[in-house]
């Protein structure tokens, strides 16, 4: 796995150490490199922030399970939701403390969610969601039986509001501080992933099917 | 880089697929392995969550720079802070897609926040988000001037409470699905560190410090 390959960055192209980035392509894309997003609702007055997996068709966000379900104990209500990811580009390390950060790509979704209750919706949402983390498996698995699917339940959530935030390159130092004998650039960091374990138990032998490679393509570096 | 020799987890001694663990020991080594958290406030009765870096000092958690206090607007109030962080281990392919998951380790933190005003909490609070991300690195690098330390806001995250969610191992199918000829196992996902890139500036030749190795050590597979 040729991590340093891919993440040697073209720093000599990039201008602005620091930038926002707001438009709908970028922030489709962070979402859709994200394996897990971290779902923040309002429990009792109380913030509540939860990992959760997600499928995106358009503009709506889908969450699924029994965590989903506990964000709106009743169906027919709604509720405000924000939805963050981020990826983990590299540690930036600068000559002084203070000009430490990270690069990194977020997106932060604002929008109102509610339970998924047409049948259409909510089988278009499962699919979403198993495709998300693995292209092409929903053909692939066992078709989901109706006793599931009822045991499924499914948010949606409409974007109201996005923004994403890039931050890229190398440290931005004092000038002063460049005559100093200290080290200064980034730690690159990304996800990796490797070859697939199977458990044991296949029938067929067990050939990673073409999803895993999807998946390995989409997620890893 | 061998991602794939750290990650081949031992399946067979995995007994419970999910298990919840609310040991402090665990909760301390899920945050100390990771370089963001999520950190969610209510803002105007809204749900926010805004990724940051941290460091941990016993149970307080310190949060540095313009976000964290945009979080509180004012010194002497308090608010209720959930930090969340998640490490994603693997892509749990099932037979059928209603058993698909992921293995992770999670932990969500509860507590009250609060602007540091001590000046030595101030100055531990910063030590300890820069030695979070690379041991080492505060003697390494040019000391923080007096102007930059006034120019750092802090918050203190007082852990009042916290819990750990674990998932590892193989899917678990429904038995019947054990016969179909459809592959069943673990994708797994680890965050990598790449050799660092220096911004070609350096005085000394570019010799990484110690801290660096520390760092990849300490957050890559």
């Amino acid at each position: 796995m040729n991590v340093e390959a891919k993440l040697q960055p073209p720093y000599a192209r990039v201008r602005a150490a620091n930038r926002a980035d707001y438009d709908r392509a970028t922030i489709h894309a962070i979402l859709d490199a994200a394996i897990v997003a971290h779902v923040g609702f309002v429990d009792d007055g109380r913030p509540m922030v939860i990992p959760m997996i997600f499928g995106l068709i358009g503009d709506t966000i889908y969450l699924h399970g029994a965590k989903a379900t506990r964000i709106i104990k009743r169906v027919g209500e709604t509720a405000p939701l924000c939805l963050t990811v981020t990826h983990v580009d590299g540690l930036v390390v600068a000559r002084s403390a203070f000009h430490h950060s990270i690069n990194y790509r977020s997106a932060v979704i604002h929008g109102t969610a509610r339970h998924v209750t047409d049948s259409q919706e909510h089988e278009r949402a499962l699919v979403a969601v198993t495709e998300h983390l693995l292209p092409g498996r929903w053909d692939e698995a066992r078709p989901m039986t109706e006793k599931e699917s009822r045991a499924t339940g499914v948010l949606a959530l409409d974007i109201e509001a996005a923004s994403a935030k890039i931050r890229q390159g190398p440290p931005v130092d004092d000038e002063a501080d460049h005559d100093l004998p200290i080290w200064g650039g980034v730690l690159p960091v990304a996800t990796a992933i490797a070859a697939p374990v199977h458990d044991g138990r296949m029938a067929d032998g067990g050939v990673p099917p073409a999803s895993l490679l999807k998946a390995r393509r989409k997620f890893g570096a």
